[in-house]
């Protein structure tokens, strides 16, 4: 298994040279996986300060770059004025920061998954195992109800405060018209309820098709989502993700090494061996 | 972020050349973005000379190259005779350059997420704040009013016409039984505007099977409207698909070349690094 | 454009090569594009003797080599016999041939698209100007009224028999629980009504669960067909599916040169010149 | 076609390396068929020992090396402590060992096909002649029923055993809010069910959206179902995923070497020789 100094006891084990390195993994997994387009970012807390946050600079999540990330305060205001353009809707992270101390990394995205739910109002409820890491309740944020008309972004610090309230103590929140945002203790735990949420929504959205589902019940999402927010899962399905990276070559290799086994032979050495040509030879 | 001369105040500053260069591209992008398969072109008023416009000889998109392109009038007559086999369709695009002065880049695609709108006769809405792009209404073209039974295809001046009649002042025309027709003050905008319609629909289609959604209203269409056809977002987007013609092998490398970014070390410069092995070496 | 020998007055112009050929690719082409996966068959009239048809031995259509090619007679009996497995439905082809001296090319599939309407009976209707070149009628064959409980496969020459009749002088049979078998005045025809007659009814099926829709009426459908059938939209599309599999390694590069063009330069020579420097520093 | 050990008659023919490497293969077929992503594992019964199993340690289903095999007992524990991670849900496969001689393959996956089905409650029924593999009947498995409120999975003997109890003498089984679990009476056998029968769900889904689909009758499953598990329909299909992971990169190349055929040429000869050059030529 694959493990990082993020997944250490305490912080700030983690250079912070590293935390950008996985921030612009992070990126690139969830534009990967189909959450995110040319639009939507993940964001993490500076491991060594709370008080700011890390996140590119106006880009494509899938091509984000570690030298891309700054540096930010809780208002979103970058701590090196820089030379390239920001994101507009940085308050989105910034303002959850403020409102809960717990969380140390936010997704925002527009995914198929999630838009019909934002353009129908339709209620987004936990239905299979997995799908429970997104907490018993996504809370539904209407911008108009603060703000009237708006263009439907969140880009002045009290709507990102609008949207931090509507978060709540949960984990995702679901915006009228725009798209959802997600947030977690940390960055894998982001990255893999981020996923499986719209998993999750997707198989939602089928079963309403074929009948008329109900949502786990609460000792259900609670039981399945500390099983599944563990180290073993969450470690499972970010080696996967990075892989698949690797194979797309959206990362260097050198960061999807496998990681060593304890016997037998790989297919790349059973590949060098006569053992290969036994294989070859298999067919007629 | 990518400047072209297409971007800069007065198109005199881009060359004929670059012209046939971005156009091939922007054909490349809306095939690779699953828009157009074998069929469907996007066309660009020339840069020096309002009353022609550049438009590939009879290729799929994704096989455009800048030498394909040729000149024609805006009756869609070619400026030199070719040699080679020319689109049919070619007066949806000559028409609307001179029904609209404003417009300076069409697209006409059979997507898969308009086509069941052409089928249907439902009405095309914009539900979220990128749908927001395709403008307030989209009118629906029924080519049987002007013209009774038809092979269903646009290749007469005056089926052109009625076309360009039926778009009026707006950015998209849903062509019953047949695809969409979109236009852009700009490709880029086009683009744009042809990928996030799509996108748009594709959602609207999921939200109608859970609910009956609504519009956008005319002040959020506006608002949305204005922010995400700025520079910024659409400059965003078109390098996010041209990095991804680029990973695809449908451009040359030279023309993805990462910006450069002001600090830190990319992923390629970190590989060869000590850093690098030290990724390697976090794995157990 | 690229032409064939198949596409010229008179077969007898066509190697026997070089139709084996380009079946292989007509069968790598019907998978690619998602018609058919480890189930599936393309074959064609032998181009010298129309008693007789080519067909690959038993092997998933994306895997057919040229030499993977047989002669069987129109009672589907290999000329020479194989040492290799063949196709257990063979018939499906040979009856066809003996019943339609038109047809020149036959694909059986169970495609995605068309199995919802095999399962559950709904009629299949082209609904678009593309989706026109299946025709005006699909008939339904269920082979319980002639033959009661079988295992749903169609291997006795009887069997083909039946199918064919049901076929009648349509170009598409829609086979109950099973899929569906696609005829063509030659191959590239075949393969071009074949790929669209699947979009025609992935729009059809979201078309329903949006309203109503209606098919084409006859004058349409005929319209739109001519138009479509001629050799400039086929040999389009079927250039576009070979520089898809020439991108996907699935046939060998020398197979899908670009045509040459005319005037200015190709992306791959402008990456050579000045040209191309002046791309990569468009970019700030 | 493609012969293995496991095929002929006596599993002792098959060397525990070689079982390794066939499952780890199996592994990644079905994830790289769109059944299993990050979850999901296929075991196979020990092929000298029918008292133990084979299956990998904890890992994505489509990273599974040979090296990653390790042996299991019946009760799910490890032949051999390792000093990795495991599966926490072992015992669905043990227990089905267990309570079936029969089975000497199962495999356990979320895939997106049946998980409407897992959560609406919905019958999974054969519908078409592929599909007949899965049987005439997939009970559904409510682990309330046994354990009232639990987190979902199945870790413990007794949930495992409760989900054979299920299962019974069934093919597959379904389970509340979570996935399925295949059986198969070979590694082969398996494969092909666990994702014919995903195509099966695939296809219901759409067809109950357009009308009322009844499942195949017994007589049609019997024999579409003894039709399609003969050697040869499995060896098609197994060919074609084999070669689709080599062409994926996801398997040594030696694995996929193509079958010999018995006459004319190759792609790939064709391309070295003059032949190959006509072809280049034959466009214009």
């Amino acid at each position: 298994m694959f493990s990082t100094p993020m997944q250490k006891e305490g912080s700030l084990a983690q250079s912070l040279e590293d935390a950008c390195y996985e921030l612009a993994i992070a990126n690139r997994m969830v534009a990967h996986e189909g959450v995110a387009d040319a639009f939507g970012h993940v964001s993490m807390r500076h491991p060594h300060d709370p008080g700011r946050y890390l996140l590119s600079r106006s880009r494509a999540p899938e091509l984000v770059e570690p030298a891309d990330i700054f540096e930010f305060t809780l208002d979103s205001a970058p701590v090196v004025p820089p030379n390239v353009r920001l994101y507009g809707e940085r308050v989105i992270h910034g303002e959850i920061y403020k409102a809960r101390p717990d969380v140390h990394a936010v997704c925002h995205h527009h995914s198929p998954a999630f838009m019909p739910y934002c353009v129908s109002g339709e209620e987004v409820i936990p239905v299979y195992h997995l799908g429970a890491v997104m907490g018993a309740k996504a809370p539904f944020w209407d911008q108009r109800d603060d703000f009237g008309d708006t263009n439907l972004l969140v880009i002045k610090p009290e709507e990102g405060a609008s949207l931090a309230k509507a978060l709540g103590p949960h984990w995702i929140v679901v915006m009228r018209r725009h798209g959802a945002t997600v947030a977690g203790r940390n960055l894998h735990e982001l990255v893999f309820r981020t996923i499986y949420s719209c998993r999750n929504v997707e198989y939602l959205t089928q079963a309403k098709l074929l009948g008329t589902p109900s949502p786990l019940n609460v000792r259900e999402i609670e039981g399945a989502a500390d099983y599944n927010l563990a180290p073993g899962p969450i470690g499972r399905a970010w080696e996967y993700w990075l892989m698949r990276l690797g194979k797309a070559g959206e990362v260097p290799p050198q960061a999807v090494k496998p990681a060593k086994t304890t016997r037998g032979r790989s297919f790349a050495k059973r590949a060098k061996s006569r053992g290969a040509k036994k294989v070859g030879t298999r067919r007629r």
